[in-house]
């Protein structure tokens, strides 16, 4: 491994992905990457008797998905890092504990996946691990209850809300895999201020804007030069401010960007709002669509900004503004 | 960096603690190791408004101290790993978002200031970051308020009960310091279906037990090998359940064992129950003690085996058991 530019690790020895594994809940399989799953489940209590444990059974499953494409038992993986956004990151926890892989969990909010991606890279790069797994959740109704309302409550979502997707996605990073992580960058914490908890977009487009940013600076890259820039998940607000933000920067990604809350549900039709979200909504658009997507050579090089909003309802209540942040993992077939 | 044995990995490029720094609250301060505190805090408010900012304050000030020491500035680490007990941890968010470094949020409970220094181990290590950070923080009146019942209850503890620490440390690891950072283990989650919230020793025991016994298995060393092996937080209930364990594997720990929730607080005239814990509590004994130790040569070689009980309120509420988790960092002056 070494640095390049002022943020950036470059990997060396080719760690990549030789097994990946996606799945979701009945939303998520009727949207446009339905069929790009592994598995759906229709009843979203996957048979648990609570939502938390289900989130958990989600990460378990994905995991098991993601070792059977890796054609590799449990005990071959040297670590896990795992994270969700329940407090003290129990679907994590309890979804994994069976596993007997050694386990550091990490906390990105939404952005846990690259996070945890760019830590399993680090392992297999460095000869820490032979194998190393990366995993992420989130479960809607989990989500809705901790971090807003009963679902009982039917409350209204402002138009600017995004959906917290049911979901789960998993990637095993070993050597020989198809797809090689060449690239990645731990984002900063970056507070402009935002306090709205219905604009999570608008709170993480700034730090997405900012790893971009010096992400390509460090890597003397343009925006062209990849087949997709994908970020996840800052939905229709948060995506045009970062736009805009780059744009003043002098940098246009409106070609090559797609954000993964945008693309894992039809927008109207699904009635999400401003789009999808949760560690699971770009977890799940990675592992399930997009490195199927690599692997059939559709795509090439990627960039894969994975954002999260570091918050909780207390700091919202004691009346802080939401910190976000932005890791990028660049990828390539 | 090279595996070895089944789970330890081993450092080739030493790195090791360049500064370091640990803060406490009042009660750390007239515990048997408060001289050793960089510095304490008479008013635990802080000056803020809330215990959750005061406890961010804390990690701040933990950092500010240990970049003070290691003679550099923020902008010249190249990652931070920080990690706290509270909701989506917003202590290390709030506390650290001024500092502009790379953030990577750690949760392993009260086994995050091993987890933290594992990492930054790695990243220095593997040539990824010249310097990275680790911190963690606890303080005892968010953790009450947050997992328990809220202060002004005056609830009564029970005997098994343990205290959580108002405290932080932080360390810098680079190259070139007195202190190395020689091996690492990230430990497995070990659930034995303990379920008692007031007996966290208890469920963190066995983990500490499991990860002990590979560490030593793996490096073919002896508890005799060290000056000194420090769990933090088992208690004074947890430590001799440990200790039970440990010698039905054949290791007699009883000369050689420490517990930072046993070194932190006066036991009986500061009624502190079993003992302390929290994040803050190992991460202060490590930064404030055990490292001055080292570095006047009173210590040579320790393990520090930081243990957490990876529960929320919620699994609580829904009749899980505790799962426990133990990291270990081999240090050596």
């Amino acid at each position: 491994m070494k640095r390049i530019g002022k943020q950036t690790i470059e990997f060396e020895n080719a760690p990549s992905v030789i097994g990946h594994g996606a799945v979701g809940g009945r939303k998520e399989a009727g949207g446009p990457l339905g069929a790009d799953f592994d598995q759906t489940f229709e009843d979203t209590t996957l048979n648990t008797d609570s939502w938390e444990k289900a989130e958990a059974q989600l990460q378990k499953e994905a995991v098991a998905v993601a070792l059977a494409s890796a054609g590799c038992r449990a005990e071959e993986v040297d670590f896990i890092f795992a994270g969700d956004l329940l407090n003290q990151c129990i679907s994590s926890t309890f979804g994994l504990r069976g596993y007997g892989m050694p386990y550091l969990g990490q906390y990105g909010a939404c952005s846990t996946m690259a996070q945890t991606l760019l830590m399993a890279a680090v392992m297999v790069d460095s000869g820490a691990a032979d194998r190393a797994a990366a995993v992420t959740s989130s479960h809607f109704c989990s989500a809705e209850r901790q971090f807003r309302t009963p679902l009982e409550y039917g409350a209204q979502r402002t138009p600017t809300a995004q959906w917290t997707a049911t979901a789960s996605g998993s990637v095993i990073v070993g050597k020989g895999g198809r797809v090689r992580i060449q690239r990645a960058l731990a984002g900063k914490i970056v507070d402009l201020g935002v306090k709205d908890p219905a604009n999570m977009g608008a709170a993480m487009a700034p730090a997405a804007a900012d790893s971009i940013c010096q992400f390509l600076e460090d890597t003397h890259q343009r925006p062209q030069d990849f087949d997709g820039i994908f970020t996840g998940d800052l939905g229709a607000v948060g995506s045009q401010l970062m736009l805009d933000a780059l744009k003043g920067e002098g940098l246009d990604l409106t070609t090559v960007h797609q954000d993964c809350g945008l693309m894992l549900y039809y927008r109207e039709a699904q009635d999400v709002h401003a789009g999808g979200s949760g560690c699971g909504c770009s977890a799940s658009v990675l592992c399930g669509h997009l490195l199927r997507q690599m692997e059939k050579g559709e795509l090439k090089k990627i960039l894969f900004c994975a954002t999260g909003a570091l918050m909780s309802t207390t700091s919202q209540q004691q009346g802080e503004s939401i910190p976000g942040v932005c890791h990028i993992v660049q990828l390539e077939g």
